[in-house]
């Protein structure tokens, strides 16, 4: 595919470029006046600390960083805006009213499993040019990475029954709903109920009734028999609105032996939206069986998330697929990722100087200069051995035995031995000097590459109840510079 | 101000019709053919429980609601799409095609307290218009009444300091950070560091400097002075990216003296991101001080939400501002805000035949019945007694007695003598037969209404801790339709 063709696809309506945390533009203006406009920066961003204490996430957000970044300008009315709040000088507003982003980025594929302090994306850029995109990279990259990473953990949790997303009136927003959406399906659900995110995003959309359609009819019956008229073929119902099993289900099976059966159709489903759904279930399913419906699916949707997905399966509940509202579109149980953007390095006459964010917090504390990243797989099995931070250029010889370090401690270090390991590069190309060199893939193929990717990831990092830490290490000359940085900062 | 020439301001560039639930979809063309296609209904919109176990919530998120209405219609490229599902007939795929809302839609005014069952919105319709807004109506109140409850509680833990809304970059996505923002300023923060918002809804807009500002320049000093030589008469500094103390607070007020004061200018602030606030705040008002800089504002910023605030101000925390981000964007703590939409009644031959949805779960009863909203005050301290539902056409005369009862229980009831009481209508037409009736209010007016409504709210209720429950009482006729209805259910 042709990503020039591809790229108007996910371009906003909006003109989005303001979008942007206020100081971006008093800093830059600050950058305009002083002597190193045009200075070359480097910025990585990453995150601390995964959602839900669990061993991963799931990056998800490219697309929409690249939409933003193509369409970032300053139309006449941003100007106008500008211009009116007293702050800027006409040469600083003439400088934007030209601004086209013309640095390098380069990021993590989508869908792929990623881990801490680890940089998802890294820019390469002018300093005002790197500065006006971190607040819109941030976000869309901090929004969707965390649906997609709930996404995934309730998609494991129900163990191969179908997830339906069905969030959006519990979204925070619109674009919560329909980005919401579609990091969910990277994360692997089957569908979802928002018919907008269906046809922008190409992903398949369900849904069947709501309490109140049941309600408008004269008769629960007669609901389900309009329902099924029109719908002979793919015909679900809600069994709540009265009574689950004194009513709705017995009109469910009433409805399927007076008019689909003789009709040469079989009721696809019934839904229940509330009750002791372990219970009802089991009831559900007997009752339908011994009606010869054994064919009917069971759906489920009332505020499941992946623990109470785990408990129903652990007690034998009866269900094939299960609708999830407002804990994963919102990710209530942990709704914040907390993605930062932090300077690496800077450039003096082509010369990378490496950069540190101290802090009082070990864990806030930065890793510095330009880097590039691996990730490192067992040759045999196949699985992901760790991530390796290094220098940018640094070359790493599979034949050789590699020694990979922890952040700050160098006796923690780990060596594989040459000949058993493969090495990939993380971190794909997507702007070059302003220019998107990347083919953006298509959702299904995101979706597809990661579940291939998660099948490379150990169980032990996957599972929920304390996870194993994947590695996410150093070289040893990246963590060398590090410590004589940190040492500096303390005698200096 | 004439709503017809406003309301281009806030409808969306985009054509987000299809931003419904799928079933919406199901449901219409079901009811396309069935014989009450255009059967009148009554839907209240409402919430259950307060966010954070607090005392109300301020409603907010009614402009969006009008503008998504407003272009509410389905285009040649929706009716393709939903055509390529093959689900949908063509007669029914026409007449969305024509659709366009054509019902009655009524509203209490944004910034207003509201309280958990009574309805915020008020819809009279045909049953497809009435059902297609439901997901995009639910989502922007649902979102943006949500961000401004916990704006409220943040602003009112501060104690009369003013809040930023900081947020943006760890928000669900642009409308997330943008109407975020917008929901925020209703519930009393000062600003924003969004510029967008800024630029949309007229919002303050603030910002000053990361630490990747200090950093690019060779010396923290040096960034300091070109920051101030940019923004003499607006210059804050921000001291934590190498030490706050020892560095940051030396380097601000060496550039306060060196440059600023013999210019004429004054250092306006200095901000702390990291560290104990409560303790470097102290410290570095005793140094501003004896430095002669007493006019020089402390900006605080570290993960802060209301229990932190207050926590701080207990202890003496020498702090003039405070910017809020993800606790307040996200609302962290509480991050769904479970608004609803449920059917009240169906008119049939013109007569209001009222709908009931019983649960198992006592506060999952609806009230039924096409409703009306009125707030009781005292006459005297102007103080809001409670909240009245009758049903439609009810007459309170304020000159007799008034008895409101408890929702369920008849035996809890209170009589507010005659004459000492005044009488509000809550529910403000919005839409009369599609057509918008409502003068939109600026957003500096409904913070202001806001504010002036939450005056006449008792602290009782407005305390975090334990708040009082507001009376959201029935009248007679209702709790008795409704107790009548509960009656039948359980014996019909």
């Amino acid at each position: 595919m042709n990503s020039l063709d591809y790229k108007f696809d996910f371009r906003d309506e909006r003109n989005l470029s303001l979008v942007m945390d206020f100081y971006e533009l008093t800093m830059s203006q600050c950058y305009f006046n002083s002597d190193h406009r045009d200075r070359i920066v480097t910025f990585d961003l990453f995150y601390r600390k995964n959602p839900d204490e669990g061993g991963y996430a799931v990056f998800a957000g490219l697309e929409e960083v690249i939409g933003y970044i193509q369409n970032l300008h300053f139309e006449d009315e941003d100007i106008a805006y500008l211009r009116s709040l007293h702050k800027f000088s006409e040469p600083f507003l003439n400088y934007l009213r030209h601004f086209i982003f013309t640095g390098d980025i380069y990021a993590i594929k989508e869908g792929t499993p990623v881990f801490p302090y680890e940089p998802l994306i890294r820019v390469k850029a002018k300093i005002i040019d790197a500065q006006l995109i971190e607040t819109a990279m941030l976000l869309c990259i901090n929004h969707q990475t965390l649906i997609a990473t709930k996404a995934r953990r309730i998609v494991k949790a129900a163990k191969g029954r179908a997830i339906m997303e069905f969030g959006a009136r519990r979204a925070h927003n619109f674009d919560s709903a329909n980005y919401g959406a579609r990091a969910a399906y990277i994360g692997g659900v089957a569908g979802t109920a928002t018919t907008y995110a269906g046809q922008k995003f190409g992903m398949p959309v369900l849904g069947t009734m709501a309490h109140s359609f049941v309600q408008s009819f004269d008769s629960e019956y007669e609901a389900f028999l309009a329902y099924a008229k029109t719908y002979p073929d793919s015909c679900t119902v809600l069994l709540d609105t009265y009574d689950t099993l004194n009513s709705g289900l017995i009109n469910a099976i009433r409805v399927a032996k007076d008019y689909l059966e003789p009709n040469g159709y079989r009721m696809q489903g019934v839904r229940i939206d509330s009750g002791d759904m372990a219970y009802l279930s089991k009831k559900i399913r007997k009752a339908l069986d011994e009606a010869g419906m054994q064919d009917c699916n069971i759906v489920v949707s009332n505020s499941l998330d992946e623990y109470l997905i785990k408990s129903l399966i652990d007690q034998g509940a009866q269900i094939n697929s299960m609708g999830v509202g407002e804990n994963l579109v919102c990710s209530k149980s942990a709704p914040v990722f907390g993605g930062v953007y932090k300077m690496s390095s800077v450039y003096e006459n082509g010369e990378m100087i490496p950069k540190i964010k101290v802090s009082e917090n070990v864990e806030k504390v930065t890793n510095p200069g330009f880097k590039d990243l691996y990730r490192i797989y067992d040759k045999e099995s196949g699985k992901a051995i760790g991530d390796l931070m290094t220098l940018h250029g640094e070359v790493i010889d599979p034949k050789k035995d590699l020694t990979i370090y922890h952040q700050m401690n160098s006796w923690k270090n780990k060596t594989i031995p040459g000949g058993n390991y493969i090495v990939k590069d993380l971190l794909e190309p997507i702007f070059v000097e302003g220019q998107l060199v990347y083919d953006v893939p298509k959702l299904e193929e995101i979706r597809a590459y990661s579940e291939q990717e998660f099948q490379c990831m150990w169980d032990e990092i996957l599972r929920f109840e304390y996870p194993q830490t994947y590695y996410v290490d150093l070289s040893k000359k990246l963590l060398d510079l590090k410590l004589k940085m940190l040492e500096d900062v303390k005698h200096g």
